[in-house]
């Protein structure tokens, strides 16, 4: 049980194992618990660093306005606490975002980037997508806050294939979709990526940068991806075909797989 | 101003211009209306055949239960009323998946399919994505059943190029969407597609069918459209790289110019 | 039987039809009787205009030195004569470059553009793939020069599908493939296009130009397409899945459609 | 400098490192040597092997006919030799396909199949474009092999971007390619793929597989590496996009770092 503090809040984060160290950023509506799953794998032979950001999971709810660069300084404050630098930074969605920002302010900090489902930019259209998030929370009602945010972050085909496990997820979400902490939180959360755009910056981020798209991601969709990978000169692209937005659910032993290879294989260069 | 009954049902419907026949089938939220725009190219050299379905613009609200199936019955009514026989048949999302309902079951009413943005099934997952919806229509909210079912049906670059026509399309929704007249109708209608399931029939279309798909459709994405393709004989398969699922209204040229290439070309055998 | 002369060549025309005019350019292998299986829906309801360049067909082999520049003159010259104009200008490959070509220069002469498999230049890999078919034209091989240049235009999946066309299609080229005046116009022709590069006049072009796309084409493939789209205004882009850089052999009911579609509808603003 | 005998032919293999091993079969072209950029990586943690097939590199050219089959009867005798069992194989283009029919044969030699540019059948859109290299190699004529095999296993984008490197290729392999010893290995090498079909036995395996596949790839493109996917049931699918048919070559990085990931990983399943 660690804690650290920022900005007055108490900010839960967890480290085990050794070797190339890896931070782990969570998407939104995650968690340090929501890897769980993947900690035996990522930890055998790294060291592993999760942390809830401000409204997530273990760590305080905000008492300030805040915004994806506010999470990034937690991340700053983090690993200068710790003193770890440089360490490689895995991202999915709302953490790409933030660890888009953190690259960019603290390029020393920064060995390696890890992409997945992330956009440079907030669009118009995300945003509205994210106000109806927000709308249908205030009605407190966990059936329409899960049938809105939920399928939508899966591929078709893995929802359909995986109906049991969904229906499963549905039972343990509802109560959390009732709970106007929880709530209120997402909201927050929601509101702090509203004004998310680096697309202006991304030509000053040089360590190598592995950007992640998923075919069937319907709210970071590919060409948000492919923006990455023209703009970060260092990048290297990959696909995900049939894959959607929350491809480490979807895939997870692919996603563990590109974490451990493109963390632990430290020569870039091939002289061929 | 023209209307028939069907199961005590009064029906509207509009018929222009002369030659080679078209039918157009609404996507789900659509109307007569919508296609006003379409009117002028397409019955310039064609026949026009537009019609509300049970439920839309100007056809009655439902009386009874109704699914896909009861919609194609209506198309049989029509055309055997106005002893139109075969006819060309476009349908774009609900209104393809009618097509598809009628095709199967009036093949000899058939001269060719057309079919946007249209899928074999309702899967579990576009089951879900309906009934929150429908959750959210129970609301009465105009706000949050825009946000919830607008922005999804374009593509990204669409919404946020498009702004402000956007903009102003939700100013013209939101009296709609906090209609309950309305709402229920859309309620009864999402239902009716939620048994849609003709993967085993599609083996017995014969016409040639012309299956588009868009890259960024986010409810009947292409793995849709590549299923019908593939389990319709005589299909020939287009994609529209970039475009929603609203793709008539994201690509009017490209529709209307489809719509006549492939209405109006009768030669489908090529001796080469 | 109709001839025009270009700079002391005669230069083989074939006009037929009434109403809206489509010319239609070859690409590098193809003459005016590639189209004959075209003509009679192309026709049906259009002038329909075609032409052999310089070096292909009916039309004299070169006695000058030329660039796909001077097939655009050739374009010009019929034009003028003829006395038609604005015309809307079909090109494949090879002729929907001299197309970019002519359209940049003459832009009064063109009502609409329509682009198969088509690229803003010769890479340095497009040329080195030429100057391949170049030296093993040398060998007066057919064998060798079939099986070079033959399957690398079609998909694999349609040169599997229709092996026995494929084959029939063998034996009707072998003999021309052996004959020392068509391989060394072929190595002409190709010669012709390596200098070819439009990129930075893509931006005066305002007509409305439809670029095709197809996935399986390995010439010309889809990023060239892509660029297109992204330099040239005014342009629509569709995508034909599965299909090979011949795509007029591989769906030619689709490619005749298009063409018709886009030429005769004449409305491209849709006020929605 | 090692080697044992298969069928009295001396064949080569290097081996180095400690851990989990890792086999990695060559394509066509290639030969032990041109993995020597990639040894240090992929030795530092793991165990690597590799090996040049009979007509490859330092092994013996042929003294018997043979088929990919009989490759994979070579890697049967030199695990069996080494007593290696068992083993991650990760196959390129050839390579791949005799990982499959080795896969097929003796799955308990097998840990994980990494299998970048695979096909599951030679068809005969392949086997033509091979039999045009074997004509254009007994030319003898180093320039036109060269054009004829190099630039289509490259994407347009990196062999224009890196045409000095190219250019370099085409010097080194220029005596290469006019060498008649070599010239007759490749006849031989391109002559026992032609019978690869493994379609009907790929749903005997059952290890985690994973299939690279690379949106560029012109000779085995992604419409094979999806009949892979949808065949083998442990499968996992990536794609590359922009890469070409020689990914390890185009994307050494990226190659390197998926083998290290997903042979290292060793945990497959998620309980999420």
């Amino acid at each position: 049980m660690s804690y650290f503090t920022f900005k007055n809040h108490r900010i839960f984060f967890d480290l085990q194992g050794e070797g190339q160290p890896i931070l782990i950023l969570n998407g939104i509506m995650m968690s340090t618990k929501s890897w769980d799953a993947f900690v035996p794998t990522l930890k055998a032979n790294n060291m592993l660093l999760r942390v809830d950001f401000i409204d997530q999971g273990q760590s305080d709810k905000a008492q300030i306005e805040y915004t994806q660069d506010t999470q990034a300084e937690l991340i700053y404050e983090l690993l200068h606490t710790l003193n770890i630098k440089p360490i490689n930074i895995v991202g999915i969605s709302y953490g790409g975002e933030v660890a888009l920002h953190f690259a960019i302010k603290y390029p020393q900090y920064v060995e390696r980037l890890l992409l997945f489902n992330t956009t440079a930019k907030t669009s118009d259209w995300l945003l509205d997508i994210g106000r109806g998030w927000i709308i249908t929370g205030k009605t407190r009602d966990p059936q329409a806050y899960y049938k809105q945010t939920i399928p939508v972050i899966y591929s078709p085909s893995f929802y359909t294939k995986n109906l049991a496990w969904m229906k499963k997820r549905e039972v343990t979400l509802k109560p959390v979709f009732s709970n106007p902490v929880f709530l209120d939180a997402m909201e927050r959360l929601t509101i702090s990526a509203e004004t998310h755009d680096v697309r202006k910056q991304l030509s000053s981020i040089s360590v190598p940068t592995i950007i992640i798209t998923a075919t069937e991601d319907y709210l970071t969709p590919t060409p948000e991806q492919l923006y990455l990978h023209e703009h970060i000169k260092n990048s290297y692209l990959l696909s995900l075909p049939g894959v959607g937005h929350a491809s480490m659910y979807e895939v997870p032993f692919v996603f563990a797989s590109l974490v451990l290879g493109f963390v632990n294989n430290k020569i870039t260069d091939y002289n061929l």
